[in-house]
């Protein structure tokens, strides 16, 4: 180090002279930074009786290198998923929405994954939302538009990578219905498709090139942790799954979205956000079992691509208390209650509607207990209860609810409150988070920068204080790639 | 590194085997983490004309060296200054308010800076705040609590420590105002207490033992430097008169505190936020140039001691958009417009207060304009002119800041919107914050981890995601106390 470092701008340290790893893997979990890394260590914490946060919870959290990356991109400082994928496929920053392309949307970028495929890996490419979502699409396709799924998928049928998995894919027969299924049209390249059970644990290093899907989606992604069945098959068993299917002499490159870490972020959904953390790290753990034993030949990067809510662990209405023991009380996604308004919807006209009808739903979902409710009495219970102010609000979020969301004229304050979400779901969710002691300021992502931890070979390029792009340098100088 | 490192617990690197430098500098920007740092980037790339966040712009996010710091406390997730100010200076975890004691408020803790001392190096404690608050007394002094400003300014004036600048004395006659003036038992002591631009100006190192206090001071702190007129005293010419003061063949060790960037936080005052994490940029540019000049034998570290506010770059109401450029029409501290609020009740009988009468203030103070004003025409106003909604909220705010702030009844959503802020300030705050797409949590610290940046000798060690304990482990091995 000279004495000009402290005015240089060029400052990320991206060379490596040590041998390139066999094996890598990149985790990227969407609209995961800080708030949801440390929200997801706490509850660990609390929930082992200690309020001290020991970074013992989360298995990446205790790499022994670890970075901060900033995601702006080419024309926003809150960057979208499909500009910061490109910048951690490529190095390259470009406009939101747009995969793998230039600004100009004419120059295509080639993604590191098929770097390493022309070094002869293994690639698998695991999300737990659609297989053709921003993030994983950076990593085998180049489109101008992360709208144009089908394109993507076509893109993804001729990549010749060995394994996809989790979600499906999004407009599987084209934006306008009148393409080849993209199903049969990745089983015409050769491609193993499969999406029960049996078949996805049956996988093994003879399976060949395969697309596994999730037996149990919800749209396109797979579900939330938080609704997840214990006998449903979760992210970590498809790294696993991964791991076993890529693991060959030649090596391998696997990135792993977890994807719903974001749309929880979108959602404001805490407790959802606290499981799919807590799920990408088991899943990361499936990649640290398999670099203790190969720790010489194994690189594990872990990070996000953005924050997303702008969560904080902090309320102004409970200060400097959390009350992470109150998450525990939520056994469903806010997603997943959106059903439940659905059906009483459809079930109670408009006029008649009355909150206390889903005073039940709501306790059952969100813990969340009615004044009139025996429960309420309870000590234990006490603080679940529901305020007058918080009944109040959800009345005005249910008459909401009632109408069609075209038919939703929102003040400037409802706007806010509810933005594209359902309001009276978004109001229990809000109301929730609230009482742990946990707020968000937007339905969108932010500019907050994102951790970044690595293990392994080459891990210590991974310190420091970067860009997003560094990202890639370092992955692309480690593995020689260029 | 082991196969078992992924599992080890204690991951943090404090080893050091190289030699100790002669000149520390430990920079603690208050109630500053990521977004308080990220958002005064962007406000300056967006100055300078582009949206790309380049870490140009801070002297300290280009340090050659760069980690991650947890801050919880004994008993909180969500620490105070005294706990967390506590743990840099000591390395031990306590209770918020605690300054320097152990959980049971009977066990002293020696800072590092009186290790320092024993070595014989000269010392120097900076703040803009108080110069008896938490942070600057966890470096001299050991008291159960934080509110013991008169106890504290009396271990100050026993320290024999070399320089003490920026903010005045808490308490300066006792909470019970019977004590001798602390001013009269610091001189006694052998301090050369000095409150002149003159005086400060003159400083060097025959100065001797000296206590510089800010000729200009908001209650005992300085000014916000939003607030700070051209030709009055920076925190960074405190800074640099301290080098001048401290340096010696023996070496010094420096503490360097920006308080006011917690209280801006405090106060979800964006724009001060940003201007004090600049002026602090400036007071780190001292040491680099002073670095420069002795790059083989200076260690710089700058960090936070935890969030505060819950700070986003990004609100519900303007989604993946940001106008840094709205924060260069506020022209004064909300602390400082408080005192317009102030005179205006004063001069007007509650009944007759309209919030008409304060457009022009809150044009000159906040650049908002009233839909009425003839500038509102104007192209470029558009964006800050006041929408209906937001007029309703300064008007119901108006009513409670015309009243004694005893007789506020708060609704629950009052309290949450309010906090202990003179309500019509914090809501033309939060409007502003708001259309500049930034928005708050809290009007407390979060859970939010902060990060550490180190230039020079042993920077290396402050790579990583780590405990906030540690960053005293790291110093104590690099300096060689312990």
């Amino acid at each position: 180090m000279g004495d000009s470092m402290a005015t240089s701008s060029n400052h990320a340290n991206n060379t490596y002279r040590g041998k390139a790893p066999k094996y890598v893997f990149l985790f990227i979990g969407d609209g995961m930074s800080f708030p949801q890394i440390t929200s997801a260590e706490m509850y660990l914490g609390q929930k082992n009786g200690t309020k001290a946060l020991t970074s013992e919870y989360l298995s990446f959290s205790k790499f022994p290198a670890a970075g901060t990356a900033l995601t702006y991109d080419a024309e926003s400082f809150i960057p979208d998923s499909a500009s910061t994928a490109t910048a951690l496929a490529t190095g390259e920053k470009t406009l939101g929405g747009v995969i793998n392309m230039d600004v100009t949307k004419q120059i295509e970028f080639t993604p590191i994954s098929k770097k390493l495929k022309e070094q002869g890996k293994k690639i698998g490419i695991v999300s737990s939302v659609p297989i053709t979502h921003a993030t994983p699409a950076c990593f085998y396709s180049n489109v101008p538009s992360r709208r144009m799924a089908y394109e993507i998928g076509l893109q993804l049928a001729d990549s010749d990578f060995d394994f996809y998995a989790g979600g499906s894919f999004d407009q599987p027969t084209g934006a306008d219905k009148d393409k080849v299924h993209i199903l049969d049209v990745v089983k015409s390249k050769g491609y193993n498709v499969i999406n029960t059970k049996e078949e996805i644990l049956e996988l093994n290093s003879e399976s060949g090139k395969t697309v596994a899907i999730s037996p149990v989606l919800d749209g396109n992604a797979m579900t939330y942790e938080i609704d997840r069945k214990a006998d449903e098959l979760a992210l970590s068993d498809f790294v696993k799954k991964g791991i076993e299917v890529l693991d060959n002499k030649d090596g391998f490159f696997m990135m792993v979205e977890s994807g719903k870490i974001d749309w929880a972020g979108h959602a404001n959904d805490a407790a959802a956000s606290i499981h799919d953390t807590i799920q990408f790290s088991k899943a990361i753990d499936e990649a640290v079992e398999f670099y203790n034993k190969h720790p010489k030949d194994t690189l594990i990067i872990v990070t996000g691509d953005h924050e997303c809510g702008g969560m904080s662990i902090g309320f102004a209405g409970t200060g400097y208390e959390t009350f992470f023991n109150k998450i525990d009380r939520v056994t469903m996604s806010q997603s997943k209650f959106n059903g439940i308004v659905k059906e009483y919807k459809e079930n109670t006209s408009k006029d008649k509607a009355k909150l206390s009808d889903l005073y039940d739903e709501i306790k059952n979902a969100y813990g969340l207990i009615a004044p009139t409710d025996e429960d309420a009495k309870k000590e234990e219970n006490k603080s679940m209860v529901l305020t007058q102010y918080e009944i109040n609000r959800l009345e005005e979020a249910l008459k909401q609810s009632m109408r069609d969301s075209e038919d939703r004229i929102y003040t400037d304050q409802e706007k806010v409150m509810y933005g594209y979400y359902e309001p009276l779901s978004i109001t229990l969710t809000h109301i929730l988070n609230n009482k742990a002691g946990i707020d968000y300021t937007s339905f969108s992502h932010t500019g907050l920068p994102v951790p970044v931890y690595a293990i392994g070979v080459g891990h210590e390029l991974f310190n420091g204080y970067y860009d997003n792009t560094d990202i890639y340098e370092k992955l692309a100088a480690i593995t020689k790639v260029k």
